[in-house]
């Protein structure tokens, strides 16, 4: 089973869930012009970026683990229906965060946020070391050095995010600073490093 | 005809019915903070779940058949956008089922969900019958065995969604958890007899 | 200018405006349990179907336009742009009509509808003439009675949604019944003569 | 690295927030019945117009671009994700300023849609110049002319859409018609030179 059809599947879940994002970015503000409930809806501005930005990395590195991979089977079909269920699922914490960051629900909404992360680390995992153990799913001529990098990128992903969901039990705020960190951080990296790799 | 619109078509339809399940997941209880909220509305979460694995299942099949499926005519791709307004159409008693899990509208929520999907059974069928009957529309070059075994597999789908439908007029709750039964079922036993085999 | 990422926006457009249109199904009715309100809701269910059916039609239409069609230049493009601003826009007309079937709003909602209906196929005309007139942009091995078969195809839309239109001007009712009547017609004289044709 | 999914990922962000725009179009007056409120809503599809046509020509240049270049880097996608954030944030000042047309929040809304445009126009620069410079990415049997004269074309486009924000400042009113004046010129001076051109 080749693996044409999931890439279009997914390029349209993935592009979907960031495009969504948008829907849920208001300017309600109590009392004064539009002016200022521009400035005072900040958070949902940010909040949108960090999460585009967020799906966009997992775009990327989907990528990269498709063009190593040569064909498909029906587990590796359902893992990646599992992972695109938490990618479409991206914009519901990202609305909660938004919304309660300066009240005191930003707690619940960062360990949802975080919870909803993990979930997706743990996904992207699954898909990837299903298809590399004994090079399962790998194409003949995939680079094994690639695959290996690969499969060493991926392992921090989860534990991150569970240390960083971890975090919001006792500082919600300092866990919603490490969110945005990671996606800076994780696309600052790549850029400075990755324009000169082959992928 | 070819079928490579189709198939962008119907992946784009997929993902956009999956992802916008997402539109109508929320946080909203009478008093109490956000996260008393957020676990009140795990009905939501759950549905969210039960419906993008659905989507997703339905998804596999669709692009398992159209594997098989050489070319298309017109009747064919009235049969796939009757069977597209169909899966396009499941947020919407997805969204009800959800709304009404703990309320006295369950049983006339769970009748719509399967009435969807008994009707989207129903097209999936009438698709691929229409292109398996005398081979009319099926690549040359498939295995007979595996048209048999697709044409056997999409069989008991409507009866199946029909009499978990009939069985909501005796207890909407049951039919409930027997819809995500159904759903949870065809994907382990996809997931553990599907991925020695070739599709 | 090759025709294929045109495709694949078209299709992304054609399936995001059909799948859209099931955010505005509700189950709303004054009084009475989430049954009777599902039954009251009957006009949106009717109005979801004929749309999805009718940008389905388009969306084959589309498909069999840009078959023949061997590149683009920027007019193509632009063309194609405000056809699928039309077909964007159909979510809305249909809206109205389902919220305004059963009271003095119709009139507006069917007029609104048949606009956008006769611009659509305006628009249609623009891009299929542009492209066929001297064969402009068809593909050199186009067989010549496709071509002229399309375009004799594509003649009677505006000025039967126009007219469609104008009926609205003296009853509301039939105006949206011949405009269900028009998706349906097309659709069983595709299905009955279609099935045969290569197209 | 080749380009064809970053295609079909940039295409669904395209389509999608091209098509979301139809969301929050409609049809509320104080008073009178539908046909009113539909007239007095003209803003709303006058933004809808001239949003869809922007977004529509941002494609065809993006097109454009990626028809010269042959292969992509880390760099170069996170370059296009965040130009895909700009445009997948356009529903929102489109939504804006439709809804303060009339009201003393134009200013303020015409101020972030040319913010929103003059930073999309600031990252579609970048997506071509990274690419671009030195020849890059550029496929090798690109014409250097033809990679020349977009370099040229894409260089107007910031300050343009800054100093019609700049205006915003003055006249709110002025400044929304040059938006609109903008889209409107680049289509028609498209139309009328670009029919006879390779591209």
């Amino acid at each position: 089973m080749p693996t044409a059809r999931l890439e279009t599947f997914a390029d349209g879940v993935f592009a979907i869930a960031a495009t969504l994002l948008i829907i849920d970015v208001t300017a309600d503000a109590p009392g004064g012009g539009l002016g200022r409930a521009l400035i005072h809806s900040w958070p949902q501005y940010a909040a949108y970026a960090v999460s585009f930005l967020t799906i966009g990395i997992m775009w990327v590195n989907h990528h990269a683990c498709l063009d190593q991979i040569g064909r498909g089977d029906r587990r590796f079909l359902f893992a990646n229906i599992a992972l695109l269920a938490c990618i479409a699922f991206v914009p519901f914490p990202t609305r909660l965060v938004a919304e309660h960051l300066r009240d005191d629900g930003l707690r619940a909404a960062a360990i949802t946020y975080g919870l909803t992360m993990t979930t997706t680390a743990v996904c992207f995992g699954c898909v990837w070391f299903y298809a590399a153990a004994g090079r399962r799913l790998i194409a003949p001529d995939a680079d094994e050095r690639v695959v290996a990098g690969l499969s060493r990128s991926y392992l921090p992903g989860a534990p991150i995010y569970g240390l960083s969901t971890l975090v919001a039990l006792w500082s919600a705020t300092v866990s919603v600073i490490l969110f945005a960190a990671i996606a800076l951080f994780y696309m600052l990296e790549s850029s400075l490093f990755g324009g000169r790799g082959s992928a």
